[in-house]
């Protein structure tokens, strides 16, 4: 019997991940939310393909479709390799469903190399948080970490997630049932990075060493709405001056921190009119880093040069926090495998945090968790122009294989 | 005959103001546009006003209450004292309508001082732009500058300004009779400031030197939206932090030119989203000097600023200018006599500009015009709670008076 070179699996999983993005809710552009109809063409295909090596699939109440491969004789174990089929609107081919097809490339592999390590293959539900405004209902059943709360929301339609499953032929009482054991080693996602740095690096694959911690507050700055044309410039409480002056101190701080990342990207300015001087202006802080301690302390650095800023020019602001999400860092054990896994595939190593949210991070709460990173072309994401390069997916092939022989070796 | 005090003249003319005040399109708060329903009261209280001094009254086609007293006698030219009649919709009281009753009541002082000077009130239909977008409807009548084109500007609800004028009983195609002949000395205007620098340099009036010229200008900066998470701050080009910095610039350079006020009034951000890093965004810029050469300076060194801002973060913007319009000085010796009289009322002469447009700009292209600020409590003004101070009022009779003797010195 003959195998697949790497090549030809990284050209064969990109080829598979464009003809399903051909399944969608809308045609010409590439939408398919939880639980739609052109999920179950994609349930087909990997049901089609996983039965094709012998995995034992089913779907859980929570729409995850799970392939397992069990041989009887290992009693280790087993390792989850898998990320999630749902898109945002108007997506790329890339986002999620590329980690589910190396996951199958993958199992065949540690197939051909008869590896002694027990896999499960999953296909989440749901990550992205279009249809039902919250993201992750997959893992989240899947972590054990599901309140049943959020089978009442509703999408845009009135339809409730609760409704959306039965409609899919399942018995949304059953969520629990979807839950791991403690006959779970690890978790491992492959996934696009999503972001630029791997590109400027000129790197194929990254060790994921954290999802980073997230807060969101926003900031309103209230001085006085005057004349542009009677009002000296001392006499002024200009609100978008204020606020100008201070996304200068975010960049500044954000700049000189290593790994932090801090984005004003939404503000608000009342009356907003050409010849008015502002007298209210609302502006958005989204922080972000691997760790806690570094994101809290910038925060508390940023609302402090608000107050100076307000308190010197005369104004008042009032800070809203409205989000605050700790950090989820990778296991430590697994990234180390992964890691030697990428030394092993003749790569330079580079280790980075996720500036974005993955099926990994709530996997975390549960599991060891382990994700690789694959350079995204131009950065671009959440759009049809998303890439990869099949040389980099067959890198990363390399080295999922790699970090699988390691596992077993480690397990078995 | 006893004559009333200065002080009785003020309190009666704000009294007057706030009777006009409750004349108006919508009841508890006073709104009065060009030509609608309530000027037909006001006309009527001012003409009562004007006859019982033996001034001539008339309308002109385009709606301008105007009052002539020409002695036989008096062969010299006359002075033209106003000001306008029409108001933004929930307006103070005394925004136009000040000057016109203290018109009045110069009127009647220069009669019981005998002074040998023909006079004419008018009270503009006109120059606020509110209800066809275009201010100075009777001005530019008076002026002869009124284009015929006007006449088919239409309101919110499809009237032209044509039709209006017909609707209240006057001649559209007479408008050119309003225009001033060659018999006329001057223009005098007395108005509330609408703005903070009298009031914060603890004075009762001013002499306006110019309305400034003003600059409007867009400057789209262009930039790259990326993921608030996964992108580097040195991969960043953030469009918001681009208008920032460059508000920045903005503030400062105004700050260090004498009476030069710059305003970033209006803001848009694409996409304006928390998670998003802002991929364009459109600032506008409102720029006011006494001095044509002075503001033209301060734009192009503004506009360097921003492509240099732009250059230096790989951005690009685009700069369209919206607005251009020249300084118009008032006369120098109409306003040397005006502050001779500000002396000799035993006051502080206090020379500035007026940052914002008033009919003496537009008469200014005709007649040699002249301009007395008076002081607005706490800046405020196209505001309820527009207001003046007795003594203040009572002061600027004072300068008037002073202004209109030697006016008639001079002429007679």
């Amino acid at each position: 019997m003959t195998y697949p070179t790497l090549q030809e699996r990284a050209a064969r999983a990109i080829a598979e991940c464009r003809r399903i993005a051909a399944m969608t809710e809308e045609p010409g552009r590439t939408t398919r939310r939880f639980l739609t109809p052109p999920v179950r063409d994609v349930h087909e295909l990997l049901r089609r393909r996983m039965e094709a090596i012998d995995f034992n699939v089913s779907l859980d109440a929570a729409g995850n479709l799970r392939g397992l491969w069990q041989p009887r004789d290992l009693r280790c174990k087993r390792l989850i390799i898998g990320s999630h089929i749902d898109t945002v609107p108007d997506a790329g081919a890339l986002d999620g469903v590329l980690g589910v097809m190396l996951a199958i490339e993958l199992a065949e592999t540690a197939q051909e190399l008869r590896l002694p390590l027990p896999i499960e293959i999953i296909a989440f539900s749901e990550e992205e948080g279009v249809r039902f405004g919250v993201p992750f209902i997959g893992s989240r059943a899947v972590a054990g970490r599901f309140d049943p709360a959020l089978l009442a929301l509703q999408d845009a339609s009135g339809v409730t997630v609760e409704a959306a499953i039965r409609a899919f032929g399942l018995d949304p009482s059953r969520i629990s049932e979807a839950a791991l054991g403690d006959d779970v080693a690890g978790f491992f996602e492959l996934h696009i990075e999503q972001g630029p740095v791997l590109e400027a690096e000129d790197l194929r694959v990254a060790a994921v060493t954290a999802v980073v911690g997230q807060s969101r507050l926003s900031f309103e700055f209230t001085g006085h709405a005057n004349h542009a044309g009677t009002t000296p410039m001392r006499l002024r409480h200009d609100a978008l001056a204020a606020v100008a002056e201070w996304i200068g101190a975010v960049e500044e701080l954000a700049r000189a921190t290593d790994g932090l990342v801090a984005t004003t990207g939404k503000i608000t300015v009342v009356p907003n009119a050409v010849n008015v001087v502002p007298g209210a202006a609302t502006v958005s802080l989204d922080v972000r880093h691997a760790e806690d301690v570094t994101r809290k302390s910038a925060l508390e650095n940023l609302v402090a040069r608000a107050e100076t800023i307000a308190v010197v020019r005369g104004l008042t602001v009032r800070c809203t926090p409205q989000m605050d999400q700790a950090a989820a860092p990778m296991d430590e054990m697994l990234t180390a495998y992964l890691v030697e896994a990428i030394e092993a595939a003749g790569l330079s190593v580079k280790r980075m945090p996720s500036g974005a949210g993955h099926d990994a991070m709530v996997m975390a709460t549960r599991v060891p968790a382990a994700m690789l990173f694959l350079r995204s072309p131009g950065g671009i994401s959440h759009h049809p122009a998303e890439n990869v390069l099949v040389e980099d997916v067959e890198a990363a092939l390399h080295v999922g294989q790699e970090f699988l022989k390691r596992l077993a070796a480690e397990l078995g």
